[in-house]
C-alpha cells in the first residue's frame, strides 16, 4: 500500500489532501519566494492522529514537514525544491485552547491556534500572553514555538522560549511525550522542552502547549525621541532601565532614512516629532494598577536626558491615539520598505554594546562594495537585534543587476555578498546571523559559515539521537556536514 | 601509566590530590550524610586543562565527577558508595570574575566562582544578579548551572536557568564548546545551553559562563501577613501580581508551627506580628528610581485585604533594620528545624492553584501513616514550590523509630514511606518530587518512580548522544533502565 493510501485508512480521506488547488498554499511561503513539492497535506485532529501519520512516514522512509501558519520569514514552512517530496503535516485542525489557570498564570493551547486567540483568550482572563510579532494574525502557536519567535515584546518578557512551561510532542518512533507541565520550577533531569523549542521541526511535531502568562497591563506610557548616534541611544537605554526596570516593555530604534521611507510611502503616517534627527526611538513603559504616574516617570527621565543632551527633541503621547500613531510608524516599516524598493533584509543581534560599533562596521562593509549604499536600520536596541538592510530604490536594483553579469545571478551574487559583509561583522562582534526569523533555507548556508565546528556536532549528535531515521524536516537546520 | 601518574604528568602533581587529609572534604557531603570513595581530587587551572583530565579519564574508562562548592542538599555533589571510584573534579582554582559589561548586563565568570563573589562583582558595577541562596557563601556559579539553582529571586528573576546566556562546557571527547554568547536572542538551531544546565555533571563539564544582570533594586518594601488559609494567601498573591507585577519580588510562605518553631529555637528571632494566624506570608516588592511609592502601594494592597477579610493581621516594615529582621525569620527555619527535631523534607512544586489542595492531601496522607504528625509547611508560595515537612520531635523520632522494627531500618523506611506519601500527592495534582535541590543521589529512586517512560527514554538518548562512553557521572540523574 502507499503512503497516501495508508494514511487515507489512519487518518480519513477528508485528512489527507493531494490536489494541486489543495497543496499550492501550502508548498510556497507567503512571499511567492520560495517552493518546493509535497507529497500530501495531512491534517490529524490529535496527537495520536500524529502520531499515526509520523509512524507511517517512517515505515516508508518519507520526511514529514511540520507547518503552522506559513509566515516564515527564512522559507522555513515549505518543501525544498530538490528534496524528496515530504508529507506536509498541518496541525490547523488541533486549535483548541484547552484550558486557562489565571491564578497558576498558564493557558493549554493546541498547535493549530493562531497567535491572536491566544492572546485574546488570554486578555478575557484578565491575563497577557506576551509574545506579538507582525503574522500574529496568522501564525500558530506550534510554529511560534518550534522557531522560538521573536517579536517586539522581548526585552521585557524574553522570547517565545521563555513563555513555554510544557510541551506535548510527538516523537520519532511515533511516542507521544506529555511534558504539559505548568510549573515554574521542576529540576528533575534535562529540561527537554527546551531541546524542541527553536528545532524548526526537526526533532519531533509539537502538539501542546502549556503556556506561561503574566498580569494583563493596565497603564502604558510612550514617547518618540530623535537622537544624534545610536551611542546616545544606549546611553538612554540604560537610563531608563536603571530607571524603570521591568516597566520598560519596548525601546526599538530606527534611522533617519526608515522614518522617511515610511512617512513618505505609507498613507496616514508621519514622523511623531518635528526635529531633523538622524535616530529615532520609540520607548514603552507599561504597569498595572492605575493612575498616571507613568508618565510623569517617562518625563522625568527624558527631561534629564534633553538636559544632559542626549536627546534632540522627544514628544510624550498623551492619548492612546497618539501611543498608537507612534507604534504605527514602527509598524509600518516592511510596507514602506516594500513600497520603496529592494532592501536586503538581515536579522542580526550582538551584545547591545557591540551595537554602535556594529552598525559603522556594517555599514562600511556593506559600502566598501556598493559605494554610497543607503542603509535602513530597524532595531529592537533593547534585545540587542538589528535589522541592518543594504537597500536599493527599484532602478538602483536594476542598474545593480547589471553590473553584476547575468540578471538573475547577478543580484543574487550582489544580495549574498552584502547579507554576508553585514553578518561577518556581526559574528566578528561576538553576534549572531539570526536572532529571531530562524534558519529556515534562506540561512541554511550560514550555518555552515558561522557555527563553530563543535556546536554544529553536538546539534548532529542530538539530531541522530532524536531521530536516527532522519525523517523529521530532513536536510534543515543542520548543514551536511 | 596508571590514571593518577598520567593526570600529575598533566596538570601537575598539586593539582592531583590523594591524601585522605584532601580527600575528606570532598568525599563527604557538608552535612556529614552521604559519603563514597573517590580515586583522586583533580583541580585543572583552565578549561585546557580541563580537557587533558577528561581526555585521560576517557581513556582509562575511570568516571569523573564535577564538584563545586559541595553544598548540594541531596547528596548530589559526592561520590556514589558502591560505584567505582570517580576522579573528583574541582573547578576552585578556576574563579576568575573574565568581564563585566554593564550596557549588555552581562557578566563572564569562570566555573569556580563562588557565588557570593559574583553577586558583589555584579553589584560593584550597580547591576544585580538575582540567584540567591542560603549556600551562596560556598557554593560555586558552576554548581548553581549544573543544578540549576533556585532560591528566593525566582518568583521575579527565574530559575538559574533563566540567567544563564552561555556557557563554556567539556564535553566527553575533550572537546571544549566555547558557546559564551552574551545575546538576548539568537534563532541559530538547538539552543545547547539548556542541555547542561541542570543535568547535574553527566553531560559535560561547565568551566565558565555568561550570565545575564539586572538593574540593582534601589527601593523595597516588606510585610509580614498572618492569615487563616493557604487560599486566602493564594487569592492575595494574585492581588499583588495583578496591581504590582514585577515589582513583586517575594512572596514566601510558613505555617504557625514553623514560626513558633523559628521563634523558639532561634535567639533573637520573634514574630513580626501578634496574631496568633495559622498561616504566615512575606512580601516583599522591589524597584529601581527613588521615593516611598512602594510602601504606599504595598499598604494600599495589605489594606484592601484586610478590609476583605482575606487577613488577619499585618506588618509593614518601617525601616531596614525591620526589613531585614522580617527576612531573618524566613532565613532562620533551617537552624529553627535542626535544633528543635528531625524534619524530613521534601521538594515539591504544584500548579499554584493546587497549593492547598497539595497541603491539605499530604497533611492527610503522612497522618494516615502517622495519626497526628506534626507538618512545617515553608513554600516559595509565588513559585508553587511548597516545602512539606513532616516533622517529629528527637523523642517521637526515637519512638517512631523502636516501633518500626530495627532502629536504622525503621526509621529509613519510615521516611521513605513519609516522603512517597507527600511526593504521591504533587504527582496527583501534576506536580514535581524535586522542584529546586535536584536529583543527586537522594531523588534517584524518584526519578523511576514518578517520570514518564518516554521522558527517561529521551533523556537515555540524550546521555548516550553526548556521553556514549557513560563517563561523566555514570549512575546519577538517570535510573537503571
Amino acid at each position: 500500500m502507499d503512503v497516501i493510501a495508508e494514511l487515507t485508512g489512519l487518518i480519513g480521506a477528508d485528512a489527507v489532501l493531494t490536489a494541486p488547488s489543495d497543496l499550492d498554499a501550502v508548498t510556497e511561503d507567503w512571499r511567492g519566494r520560495y517552493r518546493g513539492p509535497a507529497l500530501c497535506l495531512a491534517r490529524p485532529a490529535t496527537a495520536e492522529q500524529v502520531a499515526d501519520v509520523v509512524r507511517c512516514c517512517a515505515r516508508h522512509g518519507v520526511p514529514v514537514l511540520p507547518q503552522g501558519g506559513n509566515t516564515s520569514l527564512c522559507g522555513g514552512a515549505v518543501p525544498s525544491e530538490n528534496g524528496p517530496a515530504p508529507v506536509i503535516l498541518s496541525l490547523t485542525r488541533m486549535r483548541a485552547v484547552r484550558a486557562i489557570d489565571p491564578v497558576n498564570n498558564t493557558m493549554e493551547v493546541e498547535a493549530g491556534c493562531v497567535l491572536a486567540t491566544v492572546q485574546d483568550a488570554a486578555a478575557a482572563a484578565g491575563r497577557l500572553y506576551p509574545v506579538s510579532l507582525g503574522a500574529e494574525g496568522s501564525c500558530q502557536i506550534g510554529g511560534t514555538i518550534a522557531t522560538n519567535a521573536g517579536g517586539t515584546s522581548v526585552l521585557r518578557y524574553g522570547n517565545t522560549r521563555e513563555n513555554v512551561l510544557g510541551l506535548e510532542v510527538v516523537l520519532a518512533d511515533g511516542t507521544i511525550w506529555s511534558g504539559l507541565y505548568g510549573l515554574r520550577k521542576n529540576n528533575t533531569g534535562y529540561d527537554l522542552k527546551h531541546l524542541f523549542i527553536g528545532s524548526e521541526g526537526t526533532l519531533g511535531i509539537i502538539t501542546a502547549a502549556t503556556l506561561k502568562l503574566h498580569p494583563l497591563p493596565t497603564r502604558h506610557a510612550v514617547a518618540w525621541v530623535g537622537m544624534a548616534s545610536p551611542e546616545d541611544a544606549l546611553t538612554l537605554l540604560t537610563r531608563v532601565q536603571e530607571r524603570s526596570a521591568a516597566r520598560l516593555s519596548a525601546f526599538e530604534m530606527i534611522n533617519r532614512l526608515q522614518l522617511d521611507l515610511v512617512a513618505g510611502h505609507v498613507p496616514g503616517r508621519r514622523s511623531p516629532i518635528g526635529s531633523e534627527a538622524d535616530w529615532h526611538v520609540l520607548i514603552e513603559l507599561s504597569d498595572n494598577g492605575s493612575g498616571d504616574a507613568l508618565d510623569a516617570e517617562l518625563q522625568a527621565i527624558l527631561e534629564d536626558a534633553f538636559a544632559d543632551g542626549l536627546l534632540s527633541d522627544a514628544a510624550l503621547a498623551s492619548s492612546e491615539a497618539q501611543r498608537h500613531a507612534m507604534w504605527e510608524v514602527r509598524h509600518s516599516v516592511s510596507e514602506a520598505n516594500k513600497k520603496a524598493g529592494v532592501g536586503l533584509t538581515t536579522d542580526c543581534a550582538v551584545p547591545l554594546s557591540a551595537v554602535p560599533a556594529f552598525i559603522a562596521a556594517a555599514t562600511g562593509a556593506v559600502r566598501a562594495l556598493v559605494p554610497d549604499l543607503p542603509v535602513i536600520v530597524v532595531a529592537h536596541l533593547g534585545d540587542g537585534n538589528v535589522h541592518f538592510i543594504p537597500f536599493f530604490t527599484f532602478d538602483a536594483w536594476e542598474a545593480a543587476a547589471k553590473d553584476g553579469g547575468t540578471e538573475g545571478g547577478g543580484r543574487d551574487a550582489l544580495a549574498a555578498a552584502l547579507r554576508h559583509a553585514v553578518n561577518d561583522e556581526a559574528a566578528r562582534l561576538k553576534g549572531t546571523f539570526s536572532a529571531e526569523h530562524g534558519v529556515g533555507r534562506v540561512q541554511l548556508p550560514e550555518m555552515a559559515r558561522y557555527k563553530p565546528s563543535a556546536e554544529l556536532a553536538l546539534m548532529r549528535a542530538v539530531k541522530r539521537a532524536l531521530d536516527p531515521q532522519n525523517i523529521f524536516n530532513p536536510g534543515r537546520l543542520l548543514p551536511p556536514g
